[in-house]
């Protein structure tokens, strides 16, 4: 055996205790963030997440897990591009194969336009259910049709909004309330969240589903929780309400996940830490033997 | 029409989507920190709300209001002082000409002594409500008699303290707490607050109005919402309960506000977005046809 | 009577109003950090805090006490050291020292790995409350039996768990589970405080003890409360809640406390005011007339 | 008169001292970066500017020319627009509208794909001289054609390389020389302007044509004089070298420049306020009565 | 002999590996920044300038001296007040006493306004040199007679411009030239240190006088040395010209000196480390054999 | 061929261009820096060197080599440890295998200590020469014999003198120079720098080697070049001496060399994209027909 087996690991991608079995998840990351509006960055999201899920404790006691013992995939971020279509084709190509694999999948972020790459290569029948400050539903946004701001449009014209479940909107503008209204997309609204009715909701939700698909646009946090996004909302939802509404998963299988929006310009390390989290929680949610 | 008319804006201003009708507010900046007494920097406030400003949503689907359709008039900064008494009195000469126009005000600032110069300046029955982690009613600090730290007690001594409330103390000192139990001064505590109370309390008071000014430093909240102030002080409310105390104004009319002690060189972003929203929903309060 | 009397103060140590009464409590730094794991910077904590603490209101009206007049002893900090057993062998000298002056002792950190020096320099009688994110109870890590994250399990070799109350553990690994119930070491616990069972049970505990030591590592508090710290852990508690389990303190005497792991590289100034307050809060409950 | 023109300055625009008289330049910003390929964040560039240049004196004792006592024209900035074909759309209109009106124009990047945009829209016998660490001069860089890393190669490809300086090259790929050389453009290399010969080429230059369009990409300085910028390229020139390349610049006439590449998340305002004197020092220049 | 004396010293204060013989310098601070115009913070200088000092090698082999061996008097800082006048009273006070001493006295900043009370507590005859990229010249500022871009008028009205050599002026306005010429006070243009002759110029002027007193302004330096300052102006002085006329100071006796305008909030370490060396080198020719 | 191959990098690893061929060189990074006694967190460095390396442009006219069709391997990062000695043996360890390959090897800091498990590890007969601030010759520092300040004396004392040659030092204390006399350790100093002898002197010492080792801590540098170092020292070399004696290197072979001491939390950029020029003109010059 080399000293390099003893002493080396593949850091700063994220690295696992056990490399010599087989994976129990896949990450990815997009570092991608052109058509962002107001404070870039976001393409250095996902070796921010790595570095925080490296130095994180990761064992679950309440699920029976112990990440520390299993092996997790890590196939670095895609190539440099500044186009959204490009990084669409990209991104859904790459999605496709690895859905095919069957290995729970996470893709890190990056601005929110990603899952509309990663989503809709997930067989139609899985389940949608974003968190996000905002509806990201607009027609168009600084003169681009695909981008941060209308991806969720983008995919409901696609795939119609029958497997949409939207958490957490507190921002938006008169057009996409109309859209969201037209298209009767379901939601759970910030109010209904801070009244402590979002967990029965999530539950009931992904109870219909056999898998879903997760996507957390961390500014659906407060500022206080995930100061590092790149559009802070003012007064969101608490960490604590958050995973209250990640824990009834537990009803489905997750079968991807993707975390958007962190800005580490703007982050001092909250945030990221919060990413972290929700990748271990999903994981070890997934090896529970509980389920 | 001229191209400029089509692609140009007045920012860093704040702007407007639409700039030819009749604005329904006015806004100006006061940049002044000089008697500041720990972290100075709020001197960079204004111009930080006013980015964050132009960039938060603006509609608001429970009070029926869209703010991207109506016009805000930005006036820009006052002009550099660092003497105390010159900002007051420039700062007085300013708001009493706008309080002719009878339209919608608020002053960004800038630190808290410059309400001194404002709220004066508004008729004697309007109503004042500050919220304030502090109560700035010291007889003098630093040498000085008008400063952030003292402006509540010059007030009171112009106007009397009957038409004053003050919302959220939890730090002060032997004199200041003497001088406002002398003088009878109306509050809620920050326990109140934390115990459910502020928003009863607050309409009771604000219904007794026909109108009123009200001032934001913005250190009543907890740092974790509210990082970037001169003074932080732990162990504060959140950001929903002042939110919660803001949305009873609708039982008067808010002819004034200001917004102050916001240091970005402290700020990450969330205590901007919290100032931007607090204008936008005043001035959406205001427009409300519900009122 | 010199100027300097009139015009000096001793700041950037903490500074007093009255500096010729006897010091109602002695603070000394340890700016140690060479074990840390994650981020460093946590020997820059003990400077940070006092520059806290010198900005603070230090009025406690529930109390009844004024820290503005009395005088509090400020010994600077330990000389340089990268080795642990030497800190460790130089803090427990110090602290031993001063115990045998009977007044209330604070250090500031600096890592965790400083309370073995400090704890075990008291009676042995003295009970022991810890508020940490964190079990600290592993057998080595890093290659080092001394460190940050091994410290309790130091303790407990060496004094046993009796006498030992931890607070607020929400990320572990299997093995410090393990040694936490072999040892029966006392806890409350994340979900405990979260339900609001905190001031209780800690009132439980210290009122069955004439006199406590208490150590505060930040991390316990949810780093929207606190995230300039060296290991960040998402969804923690408020600082609400560390606060309303530190009144309960009145139940007994607190003799000691280290407030440690304060990082002011992630800080904003958020969690240096939280760690001033804990300080200002103890010794005026020390201090308090009721008590 | 009233007390806002006494009081009021448009501040966090560039203001004027006398805002009365026929403005003596014309300033436009132009807030766009998605096509950066490295670090985000030029888009703040314009408003970092401002600020700096609000804050400089502007006496140049040499040129016996004091900007105190003459009108700037700010026009704020273009709107918002994440395709980068659109922005050159807008930015050459508004151009062509100014070029008209014979004023000195600045324009504040942004990255430095406006130039193809602003550049174009002056008479073709205008002289071009730009100030940049690259060539710009790929063919096509991250899936795009028209970005920061080709505008270049466009411009020569609408325009011809005749009227072209470059200067201060010191990072390229290979297809970037061979485009260079097979269209002969005129250049400075950093190894030139080290050996001092810049002054005197820049001169020869310049007095070739009666008027001149200069482009600065700041990254042509070394990152100790300008850290602020998207892409650091280590070992560059001083800015003494670069100002002893602009004083040259009084042999022509410098109708139009373009200061770009700014990023203020990376800068400590060294950079903005090389920016400024940039500005301050061509009006001068164009103002002296020595010209 | 106690453990403190073993292990404790007076950090964050300077600290000297000697305590017990007599001082060979005296060091105290003065915390003001209130008449500040562009980036305030420059209050938080001090204890900046101390922690470097603390943390340089102090060994000059040149000067055959070793500073590790040597005692350094550091009196903290002088109390907070916003008000210029005050702080001046304060510190000529205090400057009195001191010079008294006849020990080599070291004042750190704070803004330059307060040379204005130190170097005048100084005997008439002793000659004063000035480093800095402004005159300080005006009659007014900002409102106020008495700021940091007017203590030099102040200081000429009072002593006259004999004795008085300034040194690297590159930004003014009118006002400051015109005065400069009246009073014929004697400079070195930023020109003239550029061509080499700095430091000839300086041992000439200092060679006339028995002692001298030397005010450091660190915006002298170009910002990429001293990037951390309130005033950036681009296009200054390298570390190595300043530092080539501060050697020929061992012409004379340097009795006091001031370090000014440092401001943390913009630096990254390498400006407090120019001022920890400045102290440093001065305090070495002051003991230096040669002398 | 799958889409992996096509769109997906290692990336934030080194990535090369050109993966199938024989690596030209290859990089381990060593995350370590618990002996740090001033500003920790080079710990970070390997990552920022590797984030400006593949942001640059890797072309060499004047070597004629073109970077961008290489293979650089990248092995990650040594496990954490804060034990010196434990990362020496794993330092010596991986080294002594790499070394046997024959290949160009980089090894990223961490401080600088790690040279002595690097440097010691290559044949004996091989030159060592190292650019520092410092001489890192102390016997012991803060209670540790092997750390940054001292790990040249170990070498020293495990290898003798007569291979090294030390240049730039500029601070230091007694003892090192005692040393340095006694073992008569070959230096290019500081001052033989400024006058331009370095590059003559460096080019005289390495054309007596077939190969060199060569460490360059970047605190040799002036902290306006490189100010991302844990310490500082003012006044140092300007980028272009240092890469003028680089050059020179091309008299003999580079087998290995060392980039330590990068501190990400105090650097801008500008330190990171040094740090990745030296590697990419090392490996370039390696590779360069001309040799
Ligand atoms: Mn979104
Ligand atoms: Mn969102
Ligand atoms: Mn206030
Ligand atoms: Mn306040
Ligand atoms: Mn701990
Ligand atoms: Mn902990
Ligand atoms: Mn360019
Ligand atoms: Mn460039
Ligand atoms: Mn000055
Ligand atoms: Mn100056
Ligand atoms: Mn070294
Ligand atoms: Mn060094």
């Amino acid at each position: 055996m080399s000293f390099f087996d003893l002493y080396m690991n593949r850091n700063p991608l994220i690295t696992s205790s056990d490399d010599d079995t087989e994976p129990v998840a896949t990450v990815f990351g997009v570092p991608f963030d052109s058509t962002h509006s107001y404070k870039p960055g976001c393409r250095f999201g996902p070796d921010s997440i790595r570095d925080s899920f490296n130095n994180i404790e990761i064992f679950h006691p309440d699920l029976q897990v112990n990440l520390e013992t299993v092996n997790i995939e890590d196939l670095g971020n895609t190539r440099h591009t500044v186009v959204a279509s490009e990084m669409i084709d990209m991104v859904k190509k790459i999605t496709t194969e690895l859905v095919a694999k069957q290995r729970q999948l996470f893709i890190l972020g990056g601005e929110h336009s990603i899952t509309y790459g990663t989503y809709t290569s997930f067989p139609k029948e899985t389940g949608y259910i974003v968190f996000d400050a905002h509806y990201d539903l607009r027609d168009e946004f600084a003169d681009i049709k695909l981008s941060h701001a209308s991806y969720l449009r983008r995919i409901v014209e696609e795939r119609g909004s029958e497997n949409i479940l939207h958490v957490g909107a507190r921002a938006f503008v008169k057009e996409e309330l109309e859209f969201l209204k037209e298209n009767n997309i379901k939601t759970i609204s910030d109010r209904e969240i801070r009244d402590g009715k979002g967990p029965r909701l999530v539950k009931e939700y992904v109870s219909t589903f056999d898998s879903i698909y997760s996507s957390f646009d961390l500014d659906v946090l407060d500022p206080a929780f995930a100061p590092g996004v790149g559009n802070p909302e003012a007064v969101g939802i608490t960490s604590r309400e958050l995973f209250d509404m990640i824990y009834p998963f537990q009803e489905t299988k997750v079968i991807g996940a993707d975390i958007v929006e962190l800005n580490p310009y703007h982050d001092n390390g909250s945030t990221a830490s919060l990413a972290a989290k929700i990748i271990s929680t999903l994981i070890a949610m997934n090896l529970s033997p509980n389920q």
